[in-house]
């Protein structure tokens, strides 16, 4: 065991009980000795239940002035003061029913909930957890959580949501019934999920993952779903194990176990159940390179960068520079070139020129296939960031002298004395043409000479339905349209996608359509539009916040870099993906097929994206149409 | 005929060819000679189409350089100056392919209909109409479009859209096709309807009714569709008379006929078809009570009455006692209840209470049903607005004298001197309850003596689904949450029902079930208190932007007042109907189910609604869950 892990993946690990103790305190020391961080335990005995009056058993006066006054007899509270508050999370009334066909039991349940919050407010409790949600109609439980929850500050409220309901192990109705309250509640950022691990796990790893993209704040793991190892200890199974394991790793959660009633595992003690849950959380998977390099950014809104607007810092040229693949890529890419245009033992000096030289890794990779495949260059190094342009000088004085002709000037201005063979640039964003290499490519090329050629040679936009609640939360909080309608670059994490994401549009370089005459720059930025859709099938019932973007790219041949999932470059950690949000969130039923329209668009001074969302039934009928976003780059745009 | 119609309902009628003429003042000149009041012309000649260079009769280059300045040969033009630009409406050129599948024409068509566009706004052109919507995909022409009314100020723009479509005579393709349209264009209150008659009407009513929810600023009505008549004349059938006339009564648009190229009925002449659709313009049928009283209020958005914590203004009285069916009513429940509770010939005095006596006009209702029944009685006549006791006084000096005793005071504060028989009282909102009658008279019932009655004697809310664009624009121009959470009072024009409205709940007076002590007042406002739902399953594909809502009340036995669609009192005016807005538009898929889900809520100091829509498609798919609107009061809320 592994017991170096890093605290900061440590989720706490509390004891549920609903038994009523009479003396808490005692209770929460057992449970602490027991290494549990906290506990979770009923707020009032189940003699509280009688203000519903469903047995008669107090008078309709004595009713009446409770539904007048709803106050607690201390008889009737298990946390009967401030004492554990900090210590214990409370369990609401278990027969509180908020969508009773009884309008006397509706609002009765009403006062009741009402009035363990607000003892719970209170006393500061750290956390109330709502029993269950309706199995049918859930309308008035979510009018009234919603509406009570606005009183609270300190108190985190959470909702008790089983992984699979009963009558439907294989499905999602329980987490069906989770999104209709969450939607009528409108993603009210206060109520969050305790998620209670069932011994029936879907088989469908999608109806796993979709809870990644929930606000869980807890996962509740009874006793009863463990199963007892040869030795007769409790042990989960491994499916459990690894779902769980995700679930620490995403969105470190509190843990809560139960005490079994009597010993169901031969060799359980009151320990056996947390510690099992601390040794699964110290056996998480050691973070990988892009998780390293991602920690504190993930699900986190980042504006797209405008390098062609603004001059990057040194810093982030620091960072960037640090990335382990993309840079052997290139060097893999020139050398390939190298190889295959220049014959072995020939005087022939391949001109490269790198647009956009920055402080020049992408020079050292020209020197450097050029060594390894002992073919001569001549490097020039176009830089439009004067900052930038001080490094590149340094290094040619103290490391590459000859080989290399510095040029302080933009690629689209720049007028050059001589062409080259090979143009190699570093200019793709998160979607491939997002910042503008399109645009800047047409500019060089006329550097090119014919036959010679780009690295990249291509890049292709990707796009697919992403569910996400903090990325929806996010972008909720700004409040306004423009945040609604403008892209960001994040690393995603607590986000489930819909289907596998499919390929846009593409960019050639050089760009051989005609569009920009030979030896000079286009009249116009028209051909550089683009208009594509893509649909995607859906086999569950599910929501979509955003839209996940990314871009794949040949630098050479069979030469790649890439950010789409499925042909991501392992280790490569410069670009996280692109997220365009919509403006509400869509309800996806089974069967039904998501259509997603994109457009990239150009005038004189700006390019940006538009973008909108359709679903259809299995029958093709229109459930839902989104607004075009971002019309005429209202929100969003990146300056030319 | 009936010359004497206001000038105010009648529609210009205009003439629309798709020739082009080379001498447009002379054509213009023709038609008005004619009698039309404007014309619509092709903007551009035929030969404008080589731009999109499918047929190769220009070079590559020439296409390159109009696309980088797409600018007009005059040769082009058919509107070729200003000078009759204030007369006529232009057509945009019917070759435009905005979603082709080739990308270049798309890219053309998208240049050549802004050169249009731009054209048309130069010469301050008063309309521009786009031809057809394509039948398949319409994204991009949406996309186009939205972005490019944007620089439309005077000119209007209208899409021509044909009422039904050929390949589906009885359903609504064409309209799915422009509601998709305009849901992709978020309403942009710059895009508007030219609706054009069709020989073949759908015949189910509802899908002509929906277009009455459409923003519709012209109908062309094709010579084609004309039938002759015995004489030789061109005339409509029986059905397009009725909707072109329930058009232009409901809309007002500018009507357009055109002149068919060969002569198609016997008699026609070029005045023929504009004389008709004026002759149906001159026969809409008279305005009713209601319909005179409403004029300029249509679809207008009033705030509630908030009666209890506002003073109503003299005028507001001066207009309600004018309503000639409420009092009648009034005065025919109370005389069924004196005949009912007093024997003829007896000397009992019953005693009546006006709570809430305003100007007096109930207390002279119960004065002359106690005439007319032969019964005696004593009026007491509470009033809380001085100002309206005022009047109070002047009508017991005047001519009441003796028979009614007046008392200035808050009915929920009153001690009465004596208690009545029984209690009457005009608290009703169009919602019914929404202006706190239920509150008003719980403080009153403990005037009515045993076994006394209150007129009125219960009260029902009902409410249905709504389409509306005007309605939608309406609210969505204030642009913020607050207003599309409140309810409004609204004479509904331009509007839709996708189904017949359903009870929601009622309130029966006094209240007997034990709320409310016998001789006090209640303990709190918790009896006041409802949840209710009702499910509307609609047979078209159809869109809702609200919910409309209406009351129906027993004042006594079979004596009722409604504003109920279907049991609407003939000619009384005193309530409009209620409209709650929703925040987003939402579709409604032909066959699915939309379940309204309505709560009244109360606090000590405030009583308010909670609503919200779902949509399931027959299969019970969730398609679209709105979240809860009104959540805790917190945009709405009428004062106690």
């Amino acid at each position: 065991m592994n017991d170096t892990i890093d605290q900061a993946r440590m989720c706490s690990v509390g004891l549920l009980t609903t038994d009523c103790y009479d003396d808490l305190g005692n209770f929460i020391v057992q449970a602490d000795e027991a290494g549990h961080d906290f506990i979770v335990t009923p707020i009032s005995h189940p003699t509280f239940q009688r203000v519903l009056n469903q047995d008669k058993s107090i008078s309709e006066q004595e009713q009446r002035n409770w539904k007048d006054r709803p106050v607690f007899d201390r008889k009737d509270l298990v946390i009967r003061s401030a004492e554990w508050s900090g210590r214990a999370v409370g369990l609401l009334a278990s027969w509180i029913q908020l969508d009773s066909s009884e309008p006397e039991v509706r609002m009765c349940s009403e006062l009741a909930l009402k009035q363990e919050m607000d003892w719970a407010c209170h006393i500061s409790l750290s956390g109330l957890i709502f029993p269950a949600l309706p199995k049918g109609s859930l309308f008035n439980t979510a009018r009234v959580i919603n509406s009570a929850v606005k009183s609270l500050s300190y108190t985190q409220f959470l909702i008790r949501v089983p992984l699979t309901d009963k009558r439907d192990v294989q499905g999602n109705l329980s987490w069906k019934q989770w999104n209709r309250f969450r939607t009528l509640t409108e993603y009210n950022t206060k109520i969050h999920v305790a998620l209670e691990i069932t011994s029936e796990l879907p088989s469908d790893k999608q109806l796993l993952d979709m809870w990644l993209a929930e606000p869980i704040k807890a996962v509740i793991v009874p006793a009863e779903i463990f199963v007892e190892n040869a030795k007769g200890y409790p042990v989960l199974s491994k499916p459990h194990q690894k779902f769980i394991q995700h679930l620490m790793d995403k969105m470190k959660p509190d843990m809560i176990v139960t005490l079994p009633p009597t010993q169901i595992h031969k060799k359980a003690t009151p320990q056996s159940y947390s510690e099992y849950i601390n040794y699964l959380n110290r056996r998480l998977p050691p973070l990988n390179d892009v998780d390293q390099f991602a920690t504190g950014y993930q699900d986190f809104l980042q504006a797209p960068l405008q390098p062609l607007m603004d001059n990057l810092e040194n810093q982030t040229y620091e960072v960037f520079e640090k990335d382990p693949i993309k840079y052997q890529q290139y060097e893999k890419a020139v050398y390939k070139a190298l190889l295959d245009r220049v014959e072995h033992g020939s005087d022939y000096v391949t001109t490269i020129m790198v647009v956009g030289a920055g402080r020049g890794p992408l020079v050292n990779c020209c020197l450097r296939a050029a060594e390894k495949s002992e073919r001569k260059i001549h490097v020039y190094a176009l830089e439009k960031n004067h900052n930038a342009y001080v490094t590149l000088q340094n290094a040619k004085a103290d490391v590459w002298g000859d080989k290399v002709t510095l040029v302080f000037a933009d690629m689209r201005k720049w007028t050059p004395p001589a062409k080259c063979d090979i143009l190699v640039s570093e200019l793709l964003g998160s979607f491939g043409d997002n910042e503008l290499s399109p645009e800047c490519l047409d500019g060089a090329q006329k550097f090119i000479k014919e036959g010679g050629i780009s690295i990249p040679a291509n890049y292709t936009a990707f796009a697919s339905p992403l569910a996400s609640t903090r990325l929806n939360n996010n972008v909720a909080a700004y409040k306004d349209l423009e945040h609604y309608e403008t892209p960001y670059v994040v690393m995603f994490q607590q986000v489930c996608e819909l289907a596998p994401p499919k390929a846009l549009w593409s960019f050639e370089h050089p760009n051989t359509q005609g569009d920009i005459p030979a030896d000079g720059d286009p009249m116009n930025n028209l051909h550089n539009v683009r208009y594509s859709h893509a649909e995607f099938t859906v086999k569950h019932d599910m929501i979509m916040n955003g839209i996940a973007g990314y871009f794949e790219s040949v630098l050479y041949k069979d030469v790649m870099i890439s950010i789409r999932p499925k042909t991501h470059s392992p280790g490569m950690f410069s670009w996280f993906p692109i997220y365009f949000p919509i403006r509400t969130p869509v309800q996806v039923p089974k069967g039904s097929t998501v259509s997603l329209q994109f457009w990239r668009l150009t005038d004189a001074k700006r390019v940006w994206y538009e973008w909108t969302v359709t679903v259809q039934g299995q029958n093709g009928e229109e459930m839902t149409t989104l607004p075009i976003h971002n019309v005429g780059g209202r929100s969003y745009y990146v300056g030319l």
